[in-house]
């Protein structure tokens, strides 16, 4: 790597497309181009350019979870379900602002060493502006600001699709801002921040298989518990009722605005993404054919996103070939992992758990088969660190919430729908009878 | 600024994503790349493809100008919503090459010096390529033309918003092909070509919340005016009618489409931008959650917006948290004009006069709390010689359509719709009864 | 060209991105940034980049077809039409890496040469990664395959809109296989590959007017001439019925992707390509106001992307003009070729015959208008060999699939919708009756 960002750990650095456009281009190329002065500004406008760009694209999965969920949800929840998407995008925004990205890069100011990071709002100016202050060897502070916060935001999208259609909006709204302040940014500064799991176990997660997707569905998963099903899905006799999604013209939109944004990476990472994900969907179609005589067009959705989550946590080092098996058997454990909640009688509205947990752990291990930098121990132990420490908090965070100011509504407003019963405003209001 | 086009003013060269980047690379730095004819070179491709980028950003805000509308009219208007949006778009991408782009960046051409620009099509060849006469120092012409006509196609856009649901269509595209052609590029001229408002005022707008919203705000204004409100939105006995919009995830996809190509802007940029969007959404839901004892999503789109267009003059000189409260007191500003056009009568189907009009206002103030370059007075006067000029000319020209061909569509058509009585057909045929 | 990849043609490198620029920069300047070490590194990681970039773009077009498509159905149809359009993109995604990429840049290793490439899977490490093997003077291996292998997905998105709302699934599928694991590599070979009609017809054919959508195009005319309309289109007294399309919103939203996307080229590129469509869809804008007094949404998305079509032979020699007259004339050909289709019985559901074969081969003759490399016997005589080809293949494999296992689906499913009987599931189950 050599563009590494001296406040990061070399880790956060394996995020850097144009680090892994270097990669390929062999070390001493790189060196030859951050060597002279005219190279190492030129890699710095470069750098900054590309996590811009990079971070467009993961800002756009914002409303690209926000498509899937509301067509996946019943007409009479989708406002409600828009609503909590642009509103915990700008939680995000503001809590990563606030606390979240000295808390997960601390550089040299972590709080206790390698465990907690450090406490401040983010200050652009103070770290990289100026005419004598800037550090050319990286990027522009803003756009790697940018760039880490959409990382933050899709954890929190996860959440809400698992919960819709019974939460209320301002406990999920708080735990949003615990989740997007706190739990991603400690959590993760364990890995990118250079913390004890990069350190120490040599954890490798190149873009948040375990970090993003499997946090996400940590605390989407404790938050289904604590919360309990939606009415009438499951009956007593053990019948489970399927409420179709309202919309899978925009759930389709939701998984290619999804599918695209997953180019937030780069390189040769582009292409292994892109064979992920279509790998997972295929393997989803063909799964749903032979199981259930006939395509299921969620699950082929849900299996191209499943086959994304599988790959995020090492796309650089497969090829094309290994890269659509590792995608497609991410498509079948979507595919598996379905019905499997259902038995368990975890409402899981939109199956974010399938995609983002189920995929996220098995995508982490999956760096072993092609990254012999990686040991099954660091990538176990290291899944199951992070998984505790985010099913537990987010559990007792749940409960608190569930304690202090409930967080279901009321039967009869989920029977109405929370559009009319919460917000007072349909979605579609001509479309329905 | 180090790539400064020589046919524009120096002003207009603030949009040059690459000179930001060097801006916060030190000035130095920017000279070392800039000196050796190879880095004059690479300067000229990336800001060249800077531009593309972020013109492609900006096209896509077609996009969600056409979503958020279709979204936030009835169903019976959503064909002729959509026409109007694709058409202007393409009037625009005319108008500007026919006319416009003379117009607005004269160089040493202006017709009346620093008030009228240049008369002529825009030449690519003959200003940009060719063994010869290739200007290493900027970005080829046609990456520039695109950058800049996708500004003027978005003050088209914000007119067809507040006009909807009982304007005729041709009506609507003359008007377009007079304020693409002549009234934005003229007014524009006076900032961006480096006209009077550059540089005898000192006016102060890097992006357009004055040069762009503002004028789509100031000529939605006078045609509302012009044209009356919609039938039975305001009722004798002082009451006001909510009619709800059709189809709020698209216009959830439309806002987010905004927020994204907002980032045609960059560097530190994208994160003042983002984090001003996430400021007036919150504000907005907030506010209404306060006021109204229910959060309202269409003011949360709108609140968002409001933040953009509020950051949009200057958006590189606050840190995170000056850039987070001046979104967000836009999102209030919302919030508190929507009613307030209604008190005022004036039918402002999608709330562009709020967002666009109100925040661009305040957004250039703004620019005095953390630009220091900025005066007041240098901001007001150049508010009021824009707003007086857009407001007029458009006031002129909305009575002129309505003397010669009239501007309204009849009574029975409007309640009938405009899709059913103007274009023979309906955006959703088979959902609405 | 500068940066040619000497595994492909130079004809496939003229679709290099940063070629384009380096030929607006003059071929000297361009010279001095690929001399240096650092230059040819610079070039290098500036090219991947912008294939990356572009290739997005391309990507987003799926998406852009399946809203289309989705939107221009009936509702009873439309699931199925987004799962095609789902797996399509998967089944390119893995035909174009299993056989296709070699088969279209064979390099030195023709199977027949100029006629057949090369058969093997791609290879990422062996091609262009490692220490040694680095070919600094192009772009990485991943980011070319995954740009490329854009343009081969798009052209099974052409199909599938024609042949909608009657075809089975399956054999649908099993055509896209063949379609983008061998027909379009074969035939695009032949150009882009350095083939015999680059080598020895000089046939010019920048991105793709032939390459990809005619031959699109004429796959789609081979399928619905086997399959037939659908039932009730076209009556026994010669009546043409209507059926419109479900969701005009989700069609413009498909359009304005489909515009985005096609920026995956570049430079003044992107200027012409946005004033092409601009031209295109006023032209239409205005043909349906004079031939039928009414403006037809449908024919002016249709005719922005019939512009498009016309301008994509060739983006770079025209001037604004020009390539608005080019543009507006395809738009023209799209309002005349969709009731010409109907008369001769032809049903093409989304119309995209007209705008992807009519304009295709219209925008390859057209290059002769404005680049004097193009002689008009080679661009006709290369238009007919992959007319044939392409058109006779297709017929004898729709004839083939029919044969073996049926193409349509019953009389009662036609009716029923596609949705219920092959697939179970409703697009939007709560809107329609």
């Amino acid at each position: 790597m050599k563009f590494t960002k001296l406040t990061l750990g070399t880790a956060a650095a394996a995020l850097l497309p144009l680090a892994a456009f270097a990669q390929e281009a062999t070390e001493e190329a790189a060196a030859a181009v951050s060597t002279s002065p005219a190279g190492t500004e030129t890699g710095f406008i470069l750098t900054t350019f590309m996590f811009l760009v990079a971070g467009f694209l993961v800002m756009w999965m914002g409303a690209g979870f926000s498509m899937l969920e509301a067509g996946l949800v019943r007409s009479k929840n989708v406002t409600m379900q828009l609503t909590k998407n642009i509103a915990l995008f700008s939680i995000a925004g503001i809590m990563y602002y606030l606390i979240g990205y000295n808390l997960m890069y601390p550089g040299d100011g972590w709080t206790i060493p390698n465990v907690l990071g450090a406490f401040g709002t983010t200050g652009l100016e103070d770290v990289g502006v100026g005419a004598d202050a800037v550090d050319l060897t990286y990027a522009s502070v803003g756009s790697d600001f940018f760039f880490q916060l959409m990382f933050c935001a899709t954890t929190a999208s996860i959440v809400s699709g698992t919960l819709a259609e019974r939460i209320k909006l301002w406990p999920f709204l708080i735990f949003t801002v615990i989740l997007t302040g706190l739990i991603y940014p400690i959590q993760a500064s364990w890995k990118w921040g250079g913390g004890f799991l990069d350190a120490n176990y040599g954890f490798l997660d190149f873009a948040g298989s375990t970090v993003v997707h499997s946090v996400g569905g940590w605390a989407a998963l404790a938050g289904a518990l604590v919360l309990g099903p939606r009415l009438g899905k499951y009956t007593k006799d053990g019948k489970v009722n399927a409420f179709p999604g309202s919309n899978l013209t925009l759930a389709t939109l939701g998984t290619f605005i999804l599918w695209l944004g997953w180019f937030g990476f780069n390189g040769r990472i582009f292409a292994n993404t892109n064979t992920a994900a279509a790998g997972g969907a295929l393997a989803a179609l063909v799964m749903t054919q032979l199981l259930y005589k006939k395509v299921d067009l969620t699950m082929v959705l849900n299996g191209a996103l499943g086959g994304l989550v599988s790959i995020t946590a090492e796309p650089l080092t497969p090829g094309l070939g290994a890269a659509t098996l590792i995608g497609a058997f991410g498509g079948v454990l979507v595919v598996l992992a379905v019905p499997l909640l259902d038995k368990l009688k975890i409402d899981d509205v939109v199956g974010a758990i399938p995609v983002h947990l189920v995929c996220g752990i098995y995508g982490t291990i999956a760096v072993v088969f092609t990254n012999s930098d990686a040991t099954l121990g660091g990538q176990l132990i290291s899944i199951v660190i992070v998984g505790i420490f985010v099913f537990v908090v987010s559990l007792v965070i749940w409960f608190l919430l569930k304690a202090i100011m409930g967080i279901r509504v009321s039967e009869e407003d989920e029977y109405m729908g929370l559009d009319k019963a919460e917000l007072g405003m349909e979605a579609y209001p001509e479309f329905t009878s």
